[in-house]
């Protein structure tokens, strides 16, 4: 993977790069729809590179227990399987872990855990974390980390700290495959401190690319964006630089002008399954009985497949009858309206006047 | 609508056939896939279109219910409304009330029923019938027809065809649009002379078209075909004929040798939606464990999207992790495959073999 730096916006921190790997570029600030389990929920490939998507997610934890990294590896690698012959970024399955096991337990080597499917018993450590993850045969890899909870105590904040660490040394140890990047995680909860010592570690350590992570835990926002704003800095100039599972358009906007490069988040193809709709108005949702006769598109500025063919009646029919086509249209169109938002983001850093951009986005719907 | 008779098969009653709309053309025999609430399930347009679909069926009665017809001919009809642009077929609504309506009663004048959605209390007669398909403004519209259950007595048969018999004269009587064919539906239970009867009836009223209705209704099937077989003579050779609701490749394969030119059927979709994939040596149940690390595609012998691009592993990947992509995939398959193998029977009518081709399909699987 190589990374390169375009253009830094005189008017804020916002920055504009390419990443280019094996399976293509992605032109950043980026977002990368999340593909599960090995699928971004209701779309086929097709539909993500219609909408303008370059790059995508997909998660370990859930790809590791079914149908199993091995099985994937044989059939060729995680792009064969699923058909997306774009960049995949993959995280590690820690956050999984965390988020989703109904038990597990922590120890210097690693995580034990019980799977949420089936109850199954299972082990990963940072070494296995990288390899399961070569298998999968992702562009860009993630280290196995320790996210702690909202709040955490500054002494447990340290000591989980001090395990990420030891664990993201493992990982690029271990690493085999040249072809794979590897980023680090910033850790360190909501302490300053702990989070300056992550930065400082993870780059003596040397990555291709640095996440912020343990953030839209809980926490109230103004504290991650204080954190974000503040760690930015720290981070080396010419590697892309990732804030994992954020967010909302505003997150975005927000986060991209004290320098943040990639976001992954499931809320356009979460929102987009229970029949919200972005659009830079408002959130449309769909059900509502207002929209019974209304033959509008979605958003009349929109360009998506679902926006040039379908009215807002049709896809409030669809989804009071429960039809399938929903989910298919709706994701169309947020997925579209997120690549949208990153493309005028990425213009308005070309000229340079992204803190322009951004005081008008975000004051639009207040 | 014009149908044109293009060919005879001289070994079997089979009949080469071309169905002109306003909206284009559609080869007989043809396979309509049911869009019962607007929407095939699953699929957007285009994928229908990719894999050969030229008509469709769509069902008045749940449209009609959800969201209303007067909705759907105020956004500029039903073509429009699902962005279907090809020929659309609608039904009567009669057989669903018969079917789906918790509570119904049958009078000289139409049917009162309850809606199964919730329960609110609805009348529907052939005029209205016709009304609304005339809202919707699908190609073809069927007449209203009651249908009795299988088995009826000969009384409560003849006594319900007489009334499918009025019904169809009031349907005849108050159609208003001439680009809009209206069918006639020969009823009459197993019973040959009520057969014959209707079928006589029906030709003196006069309609664009003949399908035989109330089959495949819980008879057994060697009595089906026999209707089917003994009846089909006795129709007007310069019209298309229309057998309701069947049914599966074999039945399509013996009933189009019977002089049976359209059908229809959820048989592929609702089969792709539980992963039954249809295939010409075995239907594939995707969810088996043999097909785990099974990189061959469903049907290699397949030109579908599906099998063009994906493995069985994937698609039983998908299956287990209950994702919609999974339903995506199966029903482009199995639409693909009716629309291959009625292609298959048009190209054994062309070329003069059809009792040959009928023959070897029927044994293959034996």
């Amino acid at each position: 993977m190589e990374f390169t730096l375009i253009k830094k916006d005189p008017t804020s921190r916002a920055r504009l790069g390419r990443i280019v790997t094996d399976h293509g570029k992605a032109d950043t600030p980026v977002f990368m729809p999340v593909g599960t389990q090995g699928t971004v929920k209701s779309l086929v490939p097709e539909m993500l590179r219609e909408a303008g998507v370059e790059m995508v997610l997909s998660n370990t934890y859930h790809l590791y227990l079914r149908p199993g990294h091995e099985i994937i590896h044989e059939l060729g690698g995680l792009h064969r399987f699923m058909q997306w012959h774009g960049p995949i970024l993959t995280d590690s399955g820690g956050f999984q872990v965390y988020s989703l096991a109904p038990l597990r337990k922590v120890t210097a080597e690693g995580v034990i855990f019980r799977s949420h499917i089936d109850g199954s018993k299972h082990f990963i450590s940072p070494r296995l974390a990288v390899e399961i993850q070569e298998a999968l045969g992702s562009d860009i890899m993630m280290c196995l980390d320790e996210c702690p909870p909202y709040p955490t105590t500054f002494a447990d904040a340290e000591k989980s700290l001090a395990l990420t660490t030891q664990w993201a040394k493992e990982s690029r140890d271990v690493k085999q495959c040249s072809r794979q990047a590897l980023f680090g995680i910033v850790q360190g909860g909501c302490y300053p401190e702990l989070r300056q010592r992550a930065v400082r570690e993870l780059i003596n350590i040397g990555f291709d690319g640095y996440a912020l992570g343990g953030l839209s835990v809980g926490e109230p926002k103004e504290i991650m964006f204080e954190l974000i704003r503040d760690f930015t800095p720290l981070l080396p100039e010419n590697s892309p630089r990732y804030l994992m599972g954020a967010g909302t358009p505003d997150d975005i906007v927000v986060c991209v002008g004290y320098g943040i490069d990639m976001f992954d988040c499931v809320m356009p193809t979460r929102c987009a399954r229970h029949g919200l709709l972005f659009t830079n108005e408002e959130k449309v949702v769909i059900r509502n009985a207002r929209y019974r006769k209304d033959e509008a598109p979605v958003d009349s500025s929109c360009d998506c497949h679902t926006c040039r063919n379908y009215s807002r009646a049709y896809l409030r029919h669809l989804f009071a009858a429960k039809e399938i086509l929903a989910m298919i249209l709706s994701t169309i169109h947020n997925i579209r309206y997120y690549m949208r938002l990153m493309g005028r983001i990425r213009e308005a850093i070309e000229g340079g006047r992204y803190a322009e951009f951004s005081r008008e986005f975000l004051s639009r719907r207040k």
